[in-house]
């Protein structure tokens, strides 16, 4: 375990090969994680929080390259729910992410990043790895996968590919399978990055230009899905009054956004289709799973629409797992897994807290 | 009435200003129009067809710029629902549009063309100009009033603005306000356009150069979203099984694009919100009016979701006007309008036929 770049990591030996789906292999292998709260002796209390598209393994913790907050502290710390002082928390960078796991700014063999040398990679060699490096920290069983967004995919192919190693399993505005509308928002920013002339074919870290105009297209396209129609509205109208063309821009990460990474997650993410690898039938994807799920969706979700938090639910309760539903009504859209969201909180600490009983947690004081 | 680079015209009079809802005013205007058929005695068989964000006055004969046929011939056309032996049709350019009517590829007063200079449209501007031309044809009151998508946003307009010129209005597979989901879209096209280094502050034509990379993204931010989910996914893994990034590159009218008309129209299309100058609800927006509504939806459209077409239904029901409402159960998406849709033809074909025997307008022979 090593601090590079100046975020913790863990180096794998170059033995230990990563094996994609699509039959090739990444080695050696580094993954960037936090990680919160003490593993206890049993090592049952260990909760993976997966992040969505915009995140980073700072879950709950200011990010220390950026010296961007925390990006969930509403629901990881101490006396959250998701209680660091009850939990052992680990948040891994993804693969293909670019604040310190392998992906396409990372160091190649011969000395240079990888670029788009990088193989093509998938939401479930993203979990893999992180496998990989949960088994590393000495967890045979999470408690608990968590994530929103892209990290709710994450969770659930989780509980699909691992089922005896994830005791529950909290999927939040998220889908089993990425949306046309979602392809083509991410399509765009793509085609973006691309149509930049200092993107370079991928190249530009050579040339020590970012493509800032395409990287700033495509990160809106990560971004507006998130935000709540009327804040949409109400950035387009603001904008038009002004007789401008385009939306003031959020300035806010653009300088720690690469591009290739940007290219790589988002196909990753727009490729995921849990049912794809099951005939089609979804429900098949959770066959004799034992693990407990929670499912969390909020009612003005444009990004994840509660229906298809709904097609999750039926594919579970076809498949015979336990599996609980909560739909947040609320004007905050897929962002509200970040906000203030009361009934949120309520229902999530519900879920967490009697899964921990059901694995014989002891529930501990503290809650805020 | 002129023939102006090679497409039929009306040039106003320099008098004859075109009052914009934004206080400004354009004159000289010239709007590009085609008509099919013949106004009757009594001048009743009047249709306007208003186009999408793709078409152009072109609906029923070949477009005699570029040479592509016809984008409607299924529709419009000898013995097709909207009988050109019956009915005289006009379909006009929009204003802001690229095919020769006023917009920011126009020469304005100094010899220039007007880019970035020609006023913000919207909308109820388009609709006035297309107004001033049925005037000038003669026109005073429009059998029909039809359109899909934007086109239908355009004659919803008309019936809400002109209501005793309206007799019937058919909307296809629109809304009476642009979600985010669609603004979000138009926004990354307009974000890619203004990113391209040829865009020039919108003074690529003075260069010679058009902004063809970010115009590229452009075009498929208008067309992506016409495309059914199978499509737009099949697009996509078909580019992921080459290792490519982005969709394979739509060719078709790209030599025609051009970027400001986009950024002027696009954004006029964001803006739609009717039911926002009447207080907020929509059934104000028809109150007292006598029109009668044929309302058209594709259940696969993602675009413009059946739940926008029958929150517009509802909002006629509440003003007490005619409203009938057809979803069509199929799997072609938003541009199911363009397709061969049996029950859709069967239904339009209805509505006309008796809104046309209601204006007491004669049957005639011919349907195929």
């Amino acid at each position: 375990m090593q601090a590079a770049g100046g975020v913790r990591s863990l180096a794998f030996d170059s033995k230990a090969k990563l094996h994609l789906a699509n039959g090739e292999t990444i080695a050696p292998l580094t993954i960037a994680f936090e990680t919160y709260g003490a593993l206890n002796s049993e090592r049952s209390n260990a909760v993976l929080v997966c992040h969505g598209l915009n995140g980073d393994q700072f879950v709950a913790s200011p990010n220390s390259v950026t010296g961007r907050p925390a990006w969930w502290p509403r629901i990881v710390g101490p006396g959250k729910p998701i209680d660091t002082n009850r939990f052992f928390v680990i948040c891994a960078n993804v693969l293909g992410g670019a604040m310190g796991t392998t992906g396409p700014t990372s160091i190649a063999s011969d000395g240079q990043p990888y670029g788009l040398r990088l193989p093509p990679i998938a939401i479930p060699d993203m979990v893999r790895a992180q496998c990989m490096l949960t088994e590393a920290l000495g967890v045979e069983t999470l408690f608990l996968a968590i994530g929103a967004g892209f990290g709710g995919m994450q969770a659930l192919q989780w509980a699909s590919a691992y089922p005896k190693r994830v005791f529950a399993c909290a999927t939040i505005a998220a889908a089993a399978r990425q949306s046309a509308h979602n392809i083509a928002l991410m399509e765009l920013g793509r085609q973006a990055i691309m149509a930049d002339p200092d993107w370079r074919q991928g190249g530009y870290l050579a040339h020590g230009v970012r493509p800032q105009k395409g990287g700033s297209v495509a990160r809106m396209a990560a971004r507006i899905a998130g935000q709540p129609a009327a804040d949409v509205r109400a950035r387009f109208n603001e904008a038009r009054a002004m007789e401008r063309f385009a939306f003031a821009a959020d300035s806010e990460g653009l300088e720690r956004f690469d591009a290739n990474s940007f290219l790589y997650v988002s196909r990753a993410i727009d490729a995921f289709d849990l049912a794809a690898d099951f005939g089609g039938a979804l429900a098949n994807a959770f066959k004799n799973a034992e693990t407990r799920h929670g499912v969390f969706a909020f009612s003005s979700d444009w990004r994840y629409p509660p229906d298809e938090s709904r097609a999750i639910v039926r594919a579970l309760m076809a498949a015979g797992a336990e599996a609980s539903f909560v739909e947040i009504k609320t004007d905050n859209g897929h962002d509200s897994y970040l906000s203030e969201e009361p009934e949120f909180e309520a229902a999530l600490t519900g879920f967490v807290d009697a899964a921990a009983a059901a694995r014989g947690l002891a529930l501990q004081g503290g809650r805020s």
